[in-house]
């Protein structure tokens, strides 16, 4: 048997699988070693071969397809530093539960660690921040290697799906010549032809004494609070609200958790509490006796403080990943139960609260922020602020959005409120990068539709790259750029107050004109120069096509003195009110 | 004592002790997490502090300065994915030899595994691929940890620096706050105010009864060939080159073996046998008894195969950094000693060579493939060839020319030809990628003067973000990009064989207008007409500031047709000479 028909026998069978595991997308990095994988890979007819040159953006562009599709999303480079360009891809993969299929072309083993052009050592290349790793045998078409490779294939797919989902990564030794067979009958297998292995996913659950222990220690509570952080689960939603409803406890929602936008209840929805509980009064009011927590550790800095602040309550973490998500080591139960399960089991056997007083208080300091909202709303200029603060409005029904890291999210966290409209969120919140933001929104816009990326000027600068996708696959996309040239959190951090080396460590201006990136890649450019602009722009943005950047050039001073002001504002509102409720 | 003053104190002893072991330069990148250290570093008047953004580049800029420069330099960034960005450049220092300092600030142990924002695992983040980890105590100013941290900085350095050179990582848990005290006696030291530890290195040598049996078996041998890759040690030329004077066996010298340029004695130098060694009587003819090896492999498939082909000789391979430069299993002998001082030993122990008949046949064919190179330097179009043949009378004497990977450096090895000019020639081959080129260019410009950057479109484009420290740190360079608008490389391989993916998965045009890029960073951007154009911008680029690229357009269908038909027609004339010879 020749080495072209085994090497051949084994990628189909490996392919074929894959496919039958329901994978459809594979971004393939140009390269000799990985070869027959890429061509025996663009022959399968069901398979989307995605390329991408520059393997950091390629990572993190399938990162952006498997979180909007929530299936996994295969990578394919070729020997040597290329394979080190996704790692933080993979542990933004990793952190955030998002399933990636890494393969990798190393050279064989007889041409390892012996000097050999582009070979560097690929064994566990990424450490522990990969779910599992495989060195995968030398190609061989006997039927026990066929079987062999087809079941390590369904075996990556379920490890990389299975909660918490994660990258997985399978490392190919090929052997010179390097190009497959390339027949009709390629994908024909005769054993199974439908699929070697159907793996059953489970999800956890906790039995019925301790849901009911759970439930008679809450059904003694009254001041309880729901805090969702990111999750990403259609059904949890419903869930949550529902069990939010029997309980009278307020939910505070990031907005990664999904719940500020769409059509189940919003009414116990608490949107505005990183602004209101960076006020002592409104801490003290509002002190909770026992909190359920669901999701990724929220976004909101203030939040965190007051889950610090109330370690004496019972603090219940509900995960069904099975982490660890308890920075402050606040939790007095930790609960490895799907989450939608758990409040599910939990809204059948807690009893209904007759009282809603301790809900309402929260509910009421909630609109009393929002009406100060007005500061943001009034400014004439163009505003960090005030754009969150809009974009309820200025997205259209069904958006995605995709919000930066860094400064963004926190502003869309202040200043982005519950609504009727279906928007999705989303953001990579594993590691909290500036980096491959650009690409993991293209990624996720090849199956949202119409998807809007609010980002920085740091962060759009460090995925430049990531743009090439954009316009190779002609996908179309609203990038709102905020350039207030340079790295404005650092404006409101105590690293501000020390101008000496401010600007050149934090500060970090770039001075760049971004249109002439937008034009390197074919897109449209445009310098909002005023709300109205930026309104006509937005509606006319929906049925814009290709790449569409629209830049606001806002001021870091001017930012931060805006978000004082307003803080300022609201936090004087909130003591007046909470001591008129005391009296 | 407080939490700043400790903080303060620990860091301002270690980067009192960086720089007193020499180190002079640092790349941070701007986080958060890195603030105390970025922060006493910016303070030191003797450590020049260089800022970008993009992680990926940083790297390849702090190894281009340390290539560049033979020394340690050091890289600062915050922690999460930012730390992982530096992997690509590290693995390239590991294998190409570079020695790198890697600081990464991280979260304290109780932030770690438990969703802390922008927390991950960064112990062992780099795995096998730095030379030595330490994770570092939290910050503590007691005598004893003073001098535990200038002790670990002190090794730090010198485990780099110590051949073969190579990356080290240093993981700093911070917690806040993070600021320190910046004083005016904040790096005087009280013990050992002048450094700490100071580190004698030595170098690896072999004894006199080693040397003298090689010299030995040596001195039987007539047909003796020297293969040189890439080293990088100034004394090396001399005495190479006096060994080969001495033995009257010729210098294959790859352009990375700094052997083709230079004050030194040029006359056994073979500089064209990737052409000829191509052809099976020139191989026959030339046949060696023993072969001496020093540097890195070279870049020539053809020699390789050569030296493949004569397993039954001795093979010598020297290096001095004691690693396995062995990809075909060919050695006899394994020597581990300084390759300066081995030629010095081996010169002073073997007989002089009374017949130089093998050398001239060597030479004898050298020439006459010099001779055909007419063929590409008659070409009237802009060709990649003659390009590179003509590079020598481009650049100006005291040039340092950093190579792209794939096809240049490919090119390189065919077309540049031995001459007297003082001319530099560098290009990243511990791992071959095409990524992160133009930063190590840059980083190289730093400490090499008129530095002029070779490279392809693919390559040019994957660190196009590598271009912000031309821009910020106003460093000249010039830059000429051979755009073939993909990977020229897969033309002369299998895959082009195989037209049906070809495009997609191999050829991989970009269609980028790069002016668009260069014009993003301030850059002057030429389209070279013609070869008149080119000679008069090179002579203008002598006194050029700033980016400049020149870019020129190429086909890569018919590059390589030239190719070939140059390579055939060599051909055809030495097997006419080798069979005239053996008459």
């Amino acid at each position: 048997m020749s080495h072209q028909e085994s090497l051949t026998a084994y990628l189909a069978a490996f392919v074929a699988e894959l496919v039958h595991c329901g994978i459809t997308d594979i971004v393939v990095s140009p390269g000799s070693r990985s070869t027959p994988m890429a061509m025996v890979m663009a022959e399968h007819p069901d398979l989307q071969v995605h390329i991408h040159v520059d393997e950091r953006s390629a990572a993190f562009f399938a990162l952006g397809m498997a979180k909007a599709s929530n299936r996994p999303v295969a990578l394919l480079c070729t020997s040597g530093t290329a394979a080190a360009n996704y790692f933080p891809a993979i542990i933004e993969a990793r952190y955030s539960r998002v399933p990636l299929l890494v393969f990798t072309a190393d050279r064989p083993h007889e041409l390892r660690e012996v000097g050999a052009p582009q070979a560097i050592d690929q064994i566990h290349l990424y450490g522990q921040h990969v779910k599992w790793f495989a060195e995968m045998a030398p190609p061989e078409r006997s039927n026990e290697m066929i079987r062999y490779v087809r079941s390590v294939c369904a075996r990556a797919v379920a490890i990389a799906g299975q909660a918490p989902a994660g990258p997985v990564h399978l490392n190919f030794p090929f052997r010179e010549p390097l190009i497959p067979r390339l027949e009709d009958d390629l994908f024909q297998l005769t054993d199974r032809p439908k699929g070697y292995v159907k793996v059953h996913h489970g999800e956890s659950i906790i039995n019925d004494d301790q849901i009911r222990q759970i439930a008679e220690k809450i059904n003694r509570k009254t001041k309880g609070i729901i805090v969702c952080g990111n999750i990403d689960d259609g059904c949890f939603a419903e869930a949550v609200t529902k069990l939010s409803d029997i309980l009278k406890f307020p939910i505070l929602a990031d907005p990664l958790s999904q719940l500020r936008s769409g059509g189940h209840n919003l009414e116990n929805i608490i949107d505005t509490y990183d602004t209101f509980l960076r006020n002592e009064d409104a801490k003290k009011f509002l002190k909770p006796d026992v909190i359920l927590r669901f999701g990724a550790m929220p976004v909101s800095k203030a939040l965190s403080i007051f889950l610090k602040e109330n370690l004496e309550s019972d603090q219940y973490v509900i995960d069904g990943g099975s982490g660890w998500r308890d920075p402050f080591a606040l939790s007095t139960d930790m609960i490895y139960s799907s989450e939608t399960l758990f409040c599910q089991q939990l809204s059948a056997l807690v009893e209904e609260k007759t009282s809603d007083h301790y809900l309402k208080q929260w509910l009421a300091i909630n609109e009393l922020t929002k009406e100060n909202m007005s500061i943001v709303k009034d400014i004439n200029e163009l505003s960090e602020g005030k754009l969150f603060s809009q974009l309820v409005d200025l997205l259209p029904e069904g958006a995605t959005l995709f919000v930066g890291n860094s400064m963004p999210i926190r502003d869309l966290d202040s200043f982005f409120l519950k609504n009727k409209k279906s928007i999705k969120v989303m953001a990579n919140r594993g590691a909290n990068g500036i980096d491959g933001t650009v690409s993991t929104a293209l990624g996720a816009a090849l199956y949202s539709k119409s998807l809007y990326l609010i980002l920085g000027d740091l962060t759009f600068f460090h995925d430049i790259n990531g743009l090439f996708a954009a316009k190779r696959q002609q996908i179309d996309i609203n990038i709102i750029l905020i350039n207030n040239n340079g790295g404005g959190i650092f404006s409101f951090l105590p690293q501000s107050e020390h101008p000496k080396h401010f600007e050149l460590l934090f500060g970090t201006p770039l001075d760049l004109e971004f249109e002439f990136a937008v034009k390197l890649f074919n897109g449209h450019f445009t310098k909002i120069k005023d709300w109205d602009h930026l309104k006509n722009e937005m509606e006319r943005s929906k049925d814009a096509t290709g790449i569409n950047v629209y830049e606001i050039l806002t001021s870091r001073d001017r930012n931060r003195d805006e978000h004082r002001k307003f803080w300022n504002s609201v936090s004087q509102e909130i003591s007046k009110y909470v001591k008129g409720e005391q009296m």
